[in-house]
């Protein structure tokens, strides 16, 4: 069976959940048009998530036999994969024999970039006959509206900023390299690879109190993309009220993402953030390669 | 009075001294030749390096006025800018009145990327009827040589990530971004904005220890290159001995730089350092755009 994308959606889905609001949202979205689901929720870090709303099976990380046994179980073909996963967390795996036999693999599936690795997760499911999706697909309401949010509108500088960042992403696009770069002034301060959004912004902080940026406090844009070919099934750049926090510490102006292609985690709660701090955030259609 | 690069060297030198080993390298070199030089280290950069074993005259950046006078006054008409300068000491400035004149045109060249800064008091200065020379024109001996430094071969993993850092410097160069990245098994690790190279191999070696990097300790490369359109009098990438702490921390197998277009400040301690390290050193020919 291949994944049909334009197939209708039937039966219950398969969310196999890491942490962060985004899985019970996406689970409340999917459940209010009435379609169940059944959580999965991945131990190392789905932990403290409200996940007894809804029928659901814990799994250590490399279970894949055992998602695949459960999900088929109980009726679910669709599998969506969402929420966060600290990479370490990868390792506490706890297979079974029948497990060990995909670890070839799912050993084979890590080496490469993290778009090497999702789209080698996604051919091992689609090959035990269950359709990926990605959460977009089936929420729809996670995903940014283009146009500015919240109430601080960028200013023309800003809009070149974010115009440089948005060319810059798409130039490393090819590169596989994280989603998020920090400009100001059309002066590049980071550029984020392994490390992530986070760790991309405290270092602009750092930065900053050691006096090593010139632009001044309040002015500068984070900008993040989603890369040109990656899978976004389950890769989709993702921002929610902990990057207003990070912009915020940054002494950045504000956010931009692109609109339709990247997920907002707690949207009420990261705009009303964004407003309180002064910050704008902005999606811009998508650039044409 | 223009520039002219193929003038013949005349009367003595004259070197704008930031700290490090470089510049009494190149004073050395230059002095071995038969050339006079004088120095002017720079207040908060050059403490402790020995100047008095040349004339010199100590100034603070912004003391322009201060400088081109002494400069004519020793019948210098050729300047090298040579050595280290952390950026918030730029802004230890004790202009006196007649440097204030200059001020507006040097705020001016801080704007934008360190290219705009250099090139814009390149500007100034032969405004001044000064000409500006790379430190590599006068002592070519400073510059990495083409092939492998030391005994250390890097393999044909390690040729394939140095072939694609290359290539995403040459992709990021019209970006006016730092000037390395850190590969390991074709995976971007880190890339270098504002923060410096030693700080980017900090990060590496901090994502290593909190196991967010896959490739075993002993892989992956420092590359390094000039972007394409800097200027190279005074803004070739460089690396030295604390370069190969850095990468050894870091866990990698080898630094790739640009032959001809990369400084190696104490050559032989570099190479050394290296080889004890049990890391390559690599310069492969310059790509062409």
């Amino acid at each position: 069976m291949s994944a049909d994308l334009a197939a209708p959606s039937e039966g219950p889905l398969a969310m196999i959940c890491g942490g962060g609001a985004l899985p019970l949202a996406v689970a409340d979205y999917v459940a209010a048009r009435g379609r169940k689901v059944v959580l999965f929720p991945l131990v190392g870090a789905a932990e403290g998530l409200p996940v007894e709303r809804y029928p659901h099976h814990w799994l250590y990380i490399g279970q894949i036999y055992k998602f695949i046994s459960l999900a088929r179980a109980a009726g679910c073909r669709e599998v969506v994969f969402i929420g966060g996963l600290v990479r370490p967390s990868i390792w506490r795996t706890r297979p079974n024999l029948r497990d060990l036999l995909f670890v070839p693999r799912v050993l084979k599936a890590f080496r490469g970039g993290d778009d090497h690795l999702l789209s080698g997760m996604a051919r091992l499911l689609e090959d035990e006959g269950l359709i990926l999706r990605g959460a977009h697909e089936v929420a729809p309401e996670i995903l940014a509206p283009e146009g500015v949010m919240g109430s601080v509108q960028p200013t023309g500088a800003d809009r070149a900023d974010i115009d440089f960042g948005m060319r810059y992403l798409g130039a490393a696009s090819p590169f596989d390299i994280g989603q998020a770069v920090v400009v100001a002034d059309r002066h590049v301060l980071a550029v984020e690879a392994i490390e992530g959004t986070d760790q991309m912004l405290a270092r602009v902080a750092e930065l900053r109190t050691s006096g090593r940026i010139r632009a001044a406090s309040g002015r500068g844009v984070m900008v993040k993309a989603p890369k040109r070919d990656q899978d976004r099934r389950f890769d989709l750049p993702s921002i929610g009220p902990r990057t207003v926090e990070g912009v915020v510490q940054a002494g950045l102006a504000g956010i931009a993402v692109v609109a339709g292609a990247t997920v907002i985690a707690e949207a009420d709660k990261f705009v009303a953030a964004a407003d309180r701090a002064g910050i704008f955030v902005v999606s811009v259609p998508e650039r044409q390669p």
